[in-house]
């Protein structure tokens, strides 16, 4: 990409819409729904593509955050991805993100003012991933977008994509659901549920009372996000980052309490690592968030409501694009095979794509040059597109070896 | 086994050793380190089979822990593998089991009374695996017991037996280490570094000054044990034990604290469990000790002060069984084996038997028919037992299919 270069591409807007009296799933309503959403790239009618950001996510997709106040994985999440000549191509199409409801980005979540001026707290009604998906419709009819080109999301994000093509089988016309499942798996929501567990039992949490008070719930909120970052990764990409070595004491992170046998032990780089991401994150985020965005991930199913996995995708007309990474326990391989099958039951074109990587779920979000390519040939071509494999097909089923096996082409190949 | 038949093996001992002085690995002494014990059988000049608990478990490893206050994996927690007729037979063997320092079943740790007559505390000395050996070499000392038919131990009881192989060579004819490792990955390392921190977090826990006082480090000491419970079971194991079922509200273990809005979503059943669980284990047991036993664990390694597992491992000329078990992600199957080439290496005779089990970490317990066949003829007969298969025999690798197939003997079987 050319950085002086003037493109449509180049354009980009951050603002947040007023969307009026929003009813919940839940039954609750809120009088004016406000949502945090930037834009990148200019309308030309059909060229809209939506992306949904993972569960600590901005509507900062590309950059253009910097000014915001966000940090982390809230700023420029996908830019690697998203931008001008990149695999969503800005020049070619408007991309849309929008901060989901529930979050603290700059939407209504609990952590937002209320009517009375007070923030919400928990006061705030529980959100769905239903909620996210409807909120985004509400935003597109406000940007006068009707018809979507594609929804692409990662994680949780791939869950809203599935949403889209279940809730409003007719507004979107591809779907790219990366490194994501039709539901959590037990095991991942009882590490969820510890993560809130550590929370809720921090006495700086308060019953979510927190705001204005000098001690929030840092500390159960880093432990949160320490079993997150675990979640993240996988063996393989901790023994490569970190192994059994030890850190020098008092560096980075090396702030919670211990006792004085643990000075005889070493600090390890995987605790200085989790300590200063627990850190990190008590910073840029906040806790009660933390506790309504888990619970949407945890409630989501994609065959509530319907029979099956199936049934649900069964009025979708669109075409669908799976990535998921060998190394991901979070979201598994096997989990995304289940839900192309799902989808090739019913006759949605889909591709299930899987990438092989050590780097366990974080993947989507460190492997670029892997995930660019099939996205990218996938919301020009669909499943039919270069860069883009399927488990079904002849060559893999034929193929053992190569089963499975990432496509290696260059980023911006095409 | 017949409990009304007066056999040898029915005899048993529960009691506690004072041991005089003991100087830990860290250079710390204390005046009498206690130990608690229990044995079975009776002692013949030959057949002492030491057997090593896990984490949290107790001297009872075999049952006639039910009136000292014990519960849960700290009584009788191998019953279905050690006792008059069972894999680990007591009519044959003297079995010795004892609680490890640092521990809370009767041995000296922390909440054992220091010589000022109040609990030790934090102040108790840091303990290492290899203080646990040189204690229990003690112990048999003290018993009157010199060289050990053999070392059993699971988990990190199974880097107490290796570290018997390396520390005592000649001292131990045979070694059993089941559901272990050289060494604890550094994804187990980050999980376990987690566990402290929501013990030392928890206001409770005060500096580990605690006992005498109403309010215990319960909430962190059962996020601590939560966090256990995913990593002994496995994704497999918990999609058959709870899918993602909601359980009642209001039943065992529903306690923690939550917001409103929490109440809109299912109260989950491996929610349930989890919570459950964590709040038993907190009666049960000491977070002190819980800090320190796990950063033994962590600290483990069985290469430390040699240049490699096989070197650690050269003085050594008995022999090793190792089990493993396919669905373990705590200890796994490609840590055992590489175990297994160390001995290899330096022609110590080994056999690594594979158990294919769903059950995760937790099969060492929870599947005793699979454990005690190769437990058994191992014990008889070494390696070339009849029930106990090793993956590098021939008939494993000539066939893939095959291979890494558990031994479906039944229990008692010879």
């Amino acid at each position: 990409m050319s950085r002086g270069r003037t493109s449509p591409g180049r354009q980009s807007e951050s603002a947040t819409a007023d969307l009026g009296e929003f009813r919940f799933e839940s039954g609750e309503s809120i009088p004016n729904l406000q949502i945090a959403y930037a834009t990148y790239g200019e309308f030309t009618g059909d060229n809209a593509v939506l992306v949904c950001h993972g569960l600590t996510g901005s509507q900062h997709v590309a950059g253009y955050g910097n000014g915001s106040g966000v940090a982390g994985q809230a700023r420029a999440w996908w830019s690697d991805i998203v931008g001008p000549g990149k695999a969503i191509d800005t020049n070619e199409y408007y991309v849309v993100c929008a901060n989901v409801p529930g979050s603290c980005y700059g939407s209504s979540g609990p952590a937002s003012d209320s009517p009375d001026g007070d923030p919400w707290g928990t006061d705030f009604p529980p959100v769905t991933i239903g909620d996210w998906t409807r909120a985004q419709r509400r935003l597109c009819d406000h940007l006068g977008i009707g018809r979507l080109h594609a929804v692409v999301g990662g994680s949780v994000g791939g869950m809203n994509a599935l949403d889209w093509a279940v809730r409003y089988p007719d507004d979107v016309a591809r779907i790219v659901v990366v490194a994501s499942a039709a539901r959590l798996d037990p095991q991942c929501l009882g590490l969820d549920a510890i993560a809130r567990r550590a929370i809720t039992t921090d006495p700086n949490w308060n019953g979510g009372d927190y705001y204005g008070e000098d001690a929030r719930p840092d500390a159960g909120l880093g432990l949160a996000r320490q079993i997150g970052h675990v979640m993240y990764l996988s063996k393989e990409s901790m023994d490569h980052k970190f192994g059994r070595r030890a850190a020098g004491r008092g560096g980075r992170g090396d702030s919670y309490p211990a006792d004085p046998a643990a000075m005889f032990f070493p600090y390890r780089e995987v605790e200085s690592y989790l300590d200063y991401q627990g850190e990190k994150f008590a910073q840029r985020f906040d806790a009660n968030s933390y506790l309504y965005l888990t619970r949407a991930m945890d409630d989501y199913d994609l065959s509530e409501g319907y029979e099956s996995d199936s049934a649900a995708l069964a009025a979708f007309e669109g075409e669908a694009l799976l990535l998921s990474f060998t190394g991901d326990w979070h979201f598994t391989t096997e989990q995304a095979e289940s839900l192309a099958s799902a989808c090739r039951r019913v006759e949605v074109p889909v591709s299930h794509h899987v990438v092989e990587s050590d780097h366990g779920h974080d993947a989507f979000l460190v492997e670029p040059e892997k995930v660019g390519p099939p996205v990218s040939d996938f919301l020009v071509d669909g499943p039919s597109g270069r860069a883009v494999t399927d488990t079904a097909s002849d060559n893999h089923v034929a193929d053992d070896e190569t089963d499975f096996a990432p496509v290696h082409s260059s980023l911006f190949s095409r």
